[in-house]
């Protein structure tokens, strides 16, 4: 049986996941909605170390201001009694209508003021409740249509929102970091900053791009054909894996949403490894220190039961690949594999220390073309280690 | 009747295009292969006003050096002849078998160094034919199984192999800038620099990034399921596109390389209406001003007749969507529809100049979201101006 | 201009069409719902020749008797008023938690014999209202999971569902036509009967296979990475294209019910093409020869004015369309082209009339492959004249 | 460790899996050609019980029937000694550029003719060598533009073809089944019969359907976005699962034939679990009972040894998962989960015994929705039982 979670495992749960009610593009709630508060106990139950939530998941998007100091009040009693962190917060610039065209992209002006006020009043609330992240997901910022968006402008205007967020939170002296969440579609049919590399591209062009970086979701690089994995370990190379999103995606589909593991276990694994184990060739290579959040939905056709087991599936899956990320890495069959494979020796600069370009162009190091071509690297008995691991 | 493509039009095409035998994982050639000064003849008869190649499109892998001079001084020729610009040169690090795992970034240091050579040496090849742009397309470089690879490295060897080329570049005083091909998958399972946004973030992380930008290809974007007029956009705002590949993709599967405008044709329409026509909200912003390049592959079931005919359809298809481009930016129709849709509205700053955050949030504009939420954006109405012209 | 359409032109729409409010995944309703005979008075001023609906679009869940009565009655009355067909009607047995794991293939026998009933009043309320199809779209009948259905038993209880269902209809006298609507995924991760070939493989085991063919939607086959055209084309041979979903998609993502023509235009031409001209080299092959119906959603984005805009764009595209394949079929090049492409020699036969195996396997024709394998074939240039007809 | 295959396991290989060479679209050969019976040796040595091939696997495609006869003897003899079987045979009609638009279908009726000699001279090379199977794998059978197909044409074509090549079986008294192999797309843009389903519809219209199943590659349906245990499922449940190809496939991208496993994981588990332990809801259903067949490719990266290990790996993979689906059935837990999750309870039919439509219309089983869908499935409970199951 796999063991309880502790709050050292920093398992976190937005609470809109256990809270999804069940409402797809073909159907209706399946299941009742419940305070903020009951979500919150039930998952310190199960053994959460942290929550996250948007604005609207916690007070209605038009509360007063008395309505949403006391029900934030009353969730933040309820998580600090319970023992759990509210580690993120991010804002819902998706749902309500008025952002039908997004929130700091939409080509209505009126639209993008709205939103940045918004989203700088959930950046005050995030530091009210002394979250240390908070998330950006632009999923209405982007167009179905070519020639509905000035592509340049959608830019500028991401730029100058995200801008504007981070100056307003360094202005404030907030101890907050952003991060911004890629997807490539859905709800819109191109979402600017569809991936990792998208969002790493614009965070380039940004002035205080310092407190900006990604909070990867493993079924949104999915949804773009790419290797989840590959884009925390480029993430991680820039310095800019600030938090995570775990859940399952099964191909290329509507976003999923599925527990952590149920969609690609292979990549799950690899996933865990990297933020169990880092880098095996770089033992001082950035690590991810965050939380180990989870966004995902427990499925439409379970009633409250199976909201909790869902939730529990999340973290007992988690924990079951970490010890099998350990064994891996442990294993002298897999560390000789691994440099029978060549996978350290990577991490070699291919120019010797002091060597000038000229004198790499002279050297030819005996290297016989036709005989390299022979190697076996032994990748695949190498990924056979792997399943044998995950395998048990 | 569609015009006669000119030199002014800047239509390219790559040795390898129209020289594909069409070879592919089931089959063998179905076409002879010709002399590379018989395929640029051809090219430059049917309208072509430029030539790009691979170093082993043109010479054998083992050539010596005798045998390049001599085929390359004659390919030169020949071009000189026809009037041909060689516009790019790149060098082929993912055919011979050496190259299995990759050029700069294969676990084998001694492959690492060979390739770097190879690159090098096809870097002197471009600045001596002439070339303005050397692309980079590490289609090699990647992993089919998560374990083989040291992400981290991976990226630090990539980098590594980037700064020396455009390091080396520099100290040479070559007029050569380095375009790289992003692509997500096919040869290798998942490829490093999957897409336009990937290979932003690491040229972000460039000592030597001012001589490195992006050659996005059509159907490799379309690979990793965005949207590739989305990518140049992108690419565009953050002064990077370099060059392009121009193609078709039938959605995800193996890389087509379908005639331009023969794959997502309503996506190819505004791709040439970026190219052409620029930003609409922003005539200062950057424009594409280099070689319409394509890179294509006539289908294994032509034989010669076609392979030329397949070349005409890239350039005569450009220029019919050019045409349309423009009479759709003219049509007052078509202009009506944008401010209605609000499209120029987005290159206006959310913030009013020297308007404070405080400001902002002190502001509510006397915005009401009810109300705004009741906009007709008027989307469909101006894409569906944009099938009218483009079904003429 | 594109002509208005008129009644001979046999446009329908859905009432959930014009209707959708614009609920998603991520959002509520962004417009305000209408009475069904709102809609239905607009689409047939808008040029439309009938309407369809699901039960559940025209009254409530939980209507009783009287009620639907009422209701329906209205409509009819609306419709006849307004010279409006009501061509097709279908359950809904997908919104509803009930149906959450299905309606005829729920692991709950209840919800099944719930469902049943359900359906068959439909059946009822389809012959009362005029109906000639019955669609029966079976979007809850799938799984997440592969351990939570016995597929075995899924497909017995399908057959058992779909047989029950027509023997009713042919027990009532009724006369209609069941049409199957596949889709691959969405809402279930993956759905029973995903694609057009599955459904013909589900109607060969039927006992009333008779009255049972195929509804197929252009964006359901290819969220299935597949040709619609040619999905229509194998229906049609196996004589069972009862009905069809116009619509738009672009790639595989969420299913996005765009505007026809909005998606893969190049594949909207060549289902046009078939639709309206039939098999090159068969014309006495079966023709479609039902409703032109669109199953989409105007964009989330627009209002009502744009509602009524997408649904004369996809009237108006396929107008534009039909002329264009018109001509092209009448085109003299183009004609030339198909027999230089060998388009009419694949309807003879192989063998001769008369010829056993013995006299093929004895003849050798003077065939010589490596000659035959020099044929050019002339598709891209075909293709490149669909493209040139299609662009004006 | 991993049990060593034995003969009872049925595990079979095609001679071209181990034998790819490792030429790609983008790369010659990575490793050298063995003879026929040098694989076929190593396979006996490594546990294997069958092998299959295609007719130029063995001798080439220009050999006359000396040649032919000597190699297939020795290869037999090679076999026999081994003491395997040789359980399919089938043709190569794609490798050959005279086949580049097909063999069945070319639009060429000389390459028709030709081809379906081909085709039946291997019908006899099958019984010859006492296959039980010939699988035909109609990979060119197909188009990358609409307009170079008619549909229909190529429908009837392939019907003829295939009712000549059964009917030549039947007339040789051959105790030969036909396999058709489904593929979405590679090496054609679109490949008609691109999924189960459509062969199934297919067959559904032969003369000799009978005789006629399929061949599903696990690979192939994921190409085409499809659930490979559900299309394994139909398939059964039409009588129609007459072989296997199991392999592995990372999503929608070029065909990748990795070893059975290192694809999607938790799919090839219930793949196994069916084929080992049936449909739950019913003992006496069709089952599975031919060859344990891989159709796969070790990786380019590979050399000799790596070609052997990944051998090894598709049979021990296939092995721990079916320990594991053993130990899952006989679980108490998974019992009682899967009772829970009304797994069961679909192979109890719809109606009553006996019942009539008018008596299920009449009752209404006390039957109250708003409860009922209340009701909590346990699906994701169920899967995260197999999650533990599967990793031990």
């Amino acid at each position: 049986m796999v063991r309880q979670p502790v709050a050292e495992d920093r398992f976190s749960f937005g609470l809109w996941t256990v809270g999804w009610t069940g409402t797809d593009p073909f159907g209706g709630p399946s299941r009742p909605a419940l305070d903020p508060w009951e979500y919150s106990d039930k998952l310190a139950e199960l053994g959460a170390w942290g929550i996250t939530f948007h604005d609207n998941d916690v007070f209605p998007f038009d509360a007063d201001d008395d309505t949403k100091k006391r029900i934030v009040g009353r969730l933040k009693d309820a998580a600090d009694k319970a023992g759990l962190v509210i580690e993120m917060v991010t804002t819902n610039t998706f749902s309500h209508p008025v952002f039908k065209d997004g929130g700091l992209t939409a080509n209505d002006r009126g639209v993008r003021r709205f939103g940045l006020r918004k989203v700088l009043k959930a950046v005050d609330l995030a530091a009210e409740v002394g979250a240390s992240t908070f998330v950006m997901w632009g999923g209405r910022e982007g167009a179905e249509y070519d020639g509905s968006k000035d592509v340049y402008a959608a830019f500028e205007r991401y730029k100058e929102g995200l801008d504007t967020v981070a100056g307003y939170i360094k202005s404030q002296g907030h101890q907050l970091r952003i991060g911004l969440e890629p997807k490539p579609n859905e709800p819109r049919g191109d979402i600017f900053l569809p991936t990792v590399g998208h969002a790493l591209g614009l965070i380039a062009q940004l002035e205080h791009g310092d407190i900006v970086g990604l909070n990867p979701e493993t079924g949104h690089e999915q949804m773009a054909n790419l290797n989840y994995t590959h884009a925390l370990g480029q993430a991680l190379w820039s310095g800019k894996l600030f938090h995570i999103d775990l859940n399952g995606q099964r191909g290329l589909k509507y976003d999923q949403d599925l527990v952590f593991g149920h969609g690609d276990l292979i990549s799950a694994f690899f996933t865990v490894d990297l933020l169990e184990n880092g880098f095996p060739g770089y033992p001082d290579a950035p690590r991810y220190t965050g939380p180990r959040h989870f966004d995902y939905k427990p499925s439409r056709t379970e009633f409250l039961d199976g909201v909790w087991e869902s939730a529990r599936a999340c973290m007992s899956t988690y924990l079951m690949l970490a010890d099998k990320a350990k064994a891996f890495r442990a294993d002298a069959r897999v560390q000789d594999a691994m440099k029978y494979s060549g996978v350290y020796d990577l991490a070699q600069p291919t120019l010797a220390e002091g060597e000038t370009v000229a004198q790499l162009l002279a050297s030819d190091d005996g290297f016989d073309p036709e005989k390299a071509a022979e190697r076996d690297y032994g990748f695949v008995k190498l990924q056979q280690l792997a399943i044998e691991h995950l395998l048990g």
